[in-house]
C-alpha cells in the first residue's frame, strides 16, 4: 500500500510500505477513506518532535472501514465505518477508567503517526480497536465526522470544557487558525456573550468572524477590548490557540479574577507567569491534551445537525495527491487552507 | 486607645489613636478581645506593600465584641461576639454574589490593615459588619476562632479546595510553615492517602509530623519520595505555601497528569512556567486571595469539635505587649512561633 | 395610588391604596414602569396559597423606577431603573451567602406579593434594595428585562441548571406553557441535541416548536418518541413543567440510567415515586424554588443580544387595564396569553 | 468443584458444580481465597430477584488468584491475586466510558451471581477480566479488600459522594445495618460535623455508635435530634440505608432546604414524594447501582492503612462452612452478623 512516510527533518515521501496487520488481540486494520493533516504533522516534519523515528507513517485523523480484527476485539467487525481517534485508549488503566484517554498508561494516547505508523495511508493497524474508534452514523458524510479525530475534540475538551465556558461569558480566543476557530465553534455550544478573537493576521480576523465571533482585534489591541466589553474586569475565560509564550502571557493579562485560562497551544519553550500580579487574583490555568471523551458527544451532534463542521474544509485532494496536499496545507499563508481533507473514493 | 501603627519601612509603634468611630450605615466598631499577627504584616512593615499609607494601624484577624453599630446595619448589636474576618464584603457586587468576597468590588476585600485602619488596636471599625464578621458561637474560645481570621479559611479554600483534594489523594505541600501547616490540617478534613511536607528546615518538618503529615522531605529529594509513593505518577494534589519562584516551579514538576498545584503563597516576582513539558499534562494551576466564604462552615467545625486549632498557638501576650508580641513572630526561626495571641484580658 | 389587591378566594380589585414608604433602611420604593401577571397570582386568587392575607397587593414581578431609598441603601439611588425580581435577597444569611437567595432566612425569599404587599401597583416597597433589585442597562427594553423578574432565571436555574443540561443532550420538557416555554428557550442557551416537547394541547406543542424544540409529541407518546430518538435508553434531562403528579412520574419514565429529571412545577400534592425501577438507575431528581442567581447573567445576555425574550409577550396593557389583563391572562387557552406585560407609559 | 446454589425459593445447597471455563477473550477463571454474603443474596433466596435462575451460583464479591485468563485479556495473568467486584464492566459502552459501570451496557453490570455463575464457590469465571478484577497490593489481607467487592464502594458512591457530603455537614443515616455503617465509615472520609444515626434496634444504634456516628436516634426522634443540631434547619444529607418507603420519606423530612437525600437502599415497591412540601425547598434526591468507580480509590487508602474495614467482619469461616455462614448471616439479629467472610484457607 501506498504511506507518507517521514524520512527525518524536512523529508517525506508517498511511497510504498508494507500492508499493516493485526498484531495483539485489540488491533483493527483499517482502510483509511478520509484522512487530514494536522499542524502537528508540519511540526514532526520540522524535526522538532524527537520521539517520532524515521520512517514512520505519519497521520493521527481517518474516517474509514475496518477489514479485520483480534481476537479480542468485541465491538468492532470487518465493514463497521469508523472513526479513527488522534488519542489511543487501552481503556483499562487509571486515566482511561477517569475519561483521560490521553494520559493513557496502558500503551495509547497519542501514539498514531508518533510511535506507531499512522492514518496517513491506505491502511492503518489501530490498537485497543474497542475503545479507540467510534462508529459512525449512517447518514453523516466523513468529512464531517473526520473533524472529530482531533481539532474538534481538542477545541472543546481543551478549550471550552477546560475553560468553563458558561452561557453568558466573555470568551477571548487567542489565535485564529484552525484550533482556534475550531474553539469559536466549540465556544458558541454555551452561547456566551461575547467572544473575542485575537490574531495578528487580518485574513484569519476574518476568517474568526465568520465562524462567530463578534469582536476581532489584534493582540496590541485585545487588553483594551476586552476591557471595554466587561467594564474593566477582564474576559471570563481566555483560550491560548497559538503555542507561544506571548500569547500564552497575554491569556494571562486578559482574564478577569476568578476566571480561566484555559492552554490548548503546543509549547515548544516555557512562558513567564507574573505571579507577583495573579497571586492574588483566584485564576485558574488548564493545560490538556485532548482525552477524546467528548467525542461520543460530539458525534451525536453532529448527526443531530447541531454541529456544523462544513467551514473548516477548504481543500479536497485524492489519497494519492498527498504531497500535493501537504503542499496546500504547509502554505496556509497564501493558500488560506484551514483543513484539507483527502479521500480513497477520490483517487 | 492604644494601636500599633506603621510609620513607614522598618518603623512601628504601639501608641495612642483616635477611637474609630460608626462612619458609614453598615459600620460596626469592635472592642478587640484576641487579636493576632501574620506573615503578611511583616511584609508590610519591611515596606513591601506599598499600598499601606504610613500611619495605618496594622492587623486583619481578631475576635471582639461589638460596641457599636451603624443604622444599616441589621444583623449584629452591640455586645455580639464575632470574629473579624481578614476579608470585608459589601454583599452586594458581582463577586460578594458569587461567594468570592476576596474580589470584591464595592469596597470591600483585604482592606482592614492595609487600606483603612486594622485590628491591632483596642477598638476597629468594621465596614459592611453584618457580611464581614461572624457571631461566635457561645462555648467557643476566642483564640479557636482567631485561627478562622485567615489562616485557616485561606489555607482551606486555597489550598484544599481549589486543589480539589479527595480523599485518598497524595497531596504534597510545599513550605511548612504556618499557612503550610494550616494546609496540612485544611487537608486532613479530606482523608488524603498521603500528606507529603516539604521544606528546608528540620524544625518545621517536625511540626509537619506534628500537625499530620506522614511523609517529610527536603526540597531536592521532593520529586523522587513523591515518585515512589505514587508509582511514578507525582502528587494528585501540590499545595505551594511558601511564595517563591522555586517553590512553585517544584510543584508544577511534583504534580501527576490530571493533578492540581494549588498557590496559596503570596508573590513578589514571577516564576517560569515550563510549558514545553506542562501543555500535554492536563494540569491545572490556581491562585487566590482567600474569599472566606467557608468561614462559616469551618466555625461550625470547631464547634464540634471536628478542627482543633490548638497546636498553632505557640505564644500568648497581653495586648499591651504587642511589641513584644511582634519580636517573638518576627524571630520565628529561632523563637519557634507559628501563631501568636494577643488578648485584652491579658492586661 | 391604585393596586391590584387580593380580597379572598375569587375576589380581586384594581383599587386605592396608600403610597408605600421607606420602613427600614434598606428599603427602596420603587415607581413601576412594567409588570405582568404571573401563574402564581391566578392560584392565589383561587384561594389555593392559605399564607396570602386578604388585603394584600399581588405582584412579585417588575421593571421601574426608584423614588426612595432607606439609609441603609448604598448602590442603588432615585431615579435608578431597576428590575424588580420575585426573590428578595437579605444578602446575609447562610442561604444567601451560598446564592440560594430563595432561601433566604433573613426575611427574603417569596415575599412580594405573597407575605408584603407587591408589584402590581403604581408603587411598590422593595426591602434589601442593595440585593434584591439589579440595575437595568441603558438601551434594554423594559418588556425584555421584564421576563427575567421570575419566568427566565426559574426556567434557567430550576430546569436547566438543576437538570445539567449539557451539549448534545436529549432534554424532555413536560408541559408547554409559559415555563415549559422558557425552559425550552433557556435549555437552548447549552445547545441540546434534541429537544422533545410534551403537552396535551396542539397550540401549546405549536408554540414549543416555534421556541425551539423540534420534535413535539402528547404525553402517551412521549416515551416511545423519546426512546426512538435515544436508542432505547431515554432522555438526559427531563424538566417538569407543569405541577402535578403525572407529569413529574412521566418525567421518571422518560430520563435515562444516569439522567437527571428537574421539576420546576409548583405542586398542591403527592406524586408517587417508583423506587423500585429507579433505585438502580443513577437518577438525579431536583426541585427548587428559584434562587435568581442567574439574574445578572441573564440580564448580559439580553444585552448582548444573546436571549431574546420576544416571543414570550403575547398582549400589552396599560397599568390601569390591569383588571382586564387579568381576564385575557386568566383566559389562556382561549386568548393564547402566554405573558402579559402592563405598562405606567400606556397610561 | 463445590458452590452455593439457588435452586429455587427457600432453597440453597452446597453442592459439586462443574469446573468454570474461559468462554470468552475477556474471560478469567478466578480461584476463590475469600468471599462474603451480602444482603442481597438473602432476597434471592426468598425469591424476591425473578431474574436470577435456579441452579445459578450465587455471590458477587470475592477476593481470589487468577488462574487461566483468556486471549483478550492484556493485564490480568495467572497467579494475580485480584478483587472481584460486584459490578463486571465492559469497559466499552457509553456507559463504562463515562465511569457508571454499574449500568454497562454491553453485558456488564450486575451479573456475577445474578445473571451469571458467582463467587460463592471455589472458582468463578469473570467476564472482561480486564476492567472488572482490582489488583491486589502486597500486604493487604484479602479480608480487608473483600470490603471493597460490594459495600464500601456502594456506600461512599452511592452514599457520600451521591450525597456530596461535605466538611462541617450534619449527614443524617436512616439505617443502621451493614450498609448504613459503611455510609457512616465513608462518611467520616469527609469529616463531617455530625453523623446522626437512625434505626429502630438498640444494637445497630450501639454499633453506629462503635463506627462513628456521634449521635443516634429512633426514628420517630429523628426530626426532632436533626433539628436540634442544625438550627432547626435539617440535615446536610440525608442517607437512606434500609430500602422501604418509610425510611426514604423520613429521609425527604430530615433533610434542609438545599440538602441531599441519597438513598442507596434497594427498594421494592414505590414511595410517596411530598412534592407539595419539597417542590420549593431544593433538595436533590439521588439513587443507583454502585459504579465502582471508586474501588482503586478505597484500594490505595486500604494500602495506606487511612480505611479500617476491620469492624465490618463479625464472623469468620472455611469455605466449605458455606450452609453455616448463611444460617448465622441470615439471623444477624440474633447473631450480630454484619459481615461474615468465607476463606479457601479456612478449609
Amino acid at each position: 500500500m501506498k504511506a507518507l512516510v517521514y524520512q527525518g527533518p524536512g523529508n517525506r515521501s508517498w511511497r510504498d510500505m508494507p500492508m499493516p496487520e493485526v498484531v495483539d488481540p485489540g488491533d483493527a486494520v483499517v482502510r483509511v477513506d478520509a484522512v487530514t493533516i494536522c499542524g502537528t504533522d508540519l511540526h514532526i516534519l520540522k524535526g522538532d518532535v524527537p520521539t517520532v523515528d524515521q520512517g514512520r507513517i505519519l497521520g493521527h485523523e481517518a474516517v474509514g472501514t475496518i477489514v479485520e480484527t483480534g481476537s479480542g476485539v468485541t465491538t468492532r467487525r470487518p465493514g463497521d465505518r469508523v472513526l479513527v481517534s488522534c488519542v489511543t485508549a487501552c481503556g483499562r488503566c487509571r486515566y482511561c477508567r477517569s475519561g483521560m484517554y490521553g494520559q493513557c498508561l496502558g500503551g495509547g494516547g497519542w501514539i498514531l503517526g508518533h510511535r506507531i505508523d499512522g492514518t496517513q495511508a491506505e491502511y492503518v493497524r489501530v490498537p485497543f480497536a474497542d475503545t479507540s474508534t467510534y462508529l459512525v452514523p449512517d447518514g453523516v458524510a466523513d468529512e464531517s465526522v473526520l473533524m472529530l479525530a482531533d481539532i474538534l475534540p481538542t477545541s472543546y475538551e481543551v478549550g471550552v470544557l477546560n475553560g468553563r465556558v458558561q452561557p453568558g461569558d466573555t470568551v477571548a480566543v487567542v489565535g485564529a487558525g484552525p484550533i482556534g476557530l475550531a474553539a469559536i465553534t466549540a465556544a458558541r455550544l454555551f452561547t456566551p456573550g461575547h467572544i473575542v478573537a485575537i490574531d495578528l493576521a487580518q485574513p484569519r480576523l476574518d476568517a474568526a468572524l465568520h465562524f462567530g465571533a463578534d469582536i476581532v482585534t489584534e493582540p496590541e489591541r485585545a487588553q483594551e477590548t476586552v476591557a471595554e466589553l466587561t467594564g474593566g474586569l477582564g474576559a471570563d475565560v481566555a483560550i491560548e490557540a497559538v503555542g507561544v509564550a506571548d500569547t500564552f502571557e497575554l491569556c494571562t493579562r486578559l482574564v478577569r479574577p476568578g476566571g480561566h485560562v484555559a492552554n490548548i497551544g503546543v509549547h515548544g519553550g516555557p512562558a513567564t507567569l507574573h505571579l507577583e500580579d495573579l497571586w492574588i487574583r483566584n485564576i485558574t490555568i488548564t493545560t490538556g491534551l485532548v482525552d477524546t471523551h467528548s467525542t461520543p458527544t460530539l458525534l451525536r451532534m453532529i448527526e443531530a445537525g447541531r454541529l456544523d463542521t462544513g467551514a473548516f474544509v477548504t481543500h479536497r485532494f485524492a489519497l494519492a495527491e498527498m504531497e500535493k496536499a501537504y503542499e496546500v496545507f504547509s502554505a496556509a499563508a497564501t493558500t488560506g487552507a484551514l483543513k484539507v481533507v483527502l479521500t480513497r473514493e477520490g483517487m
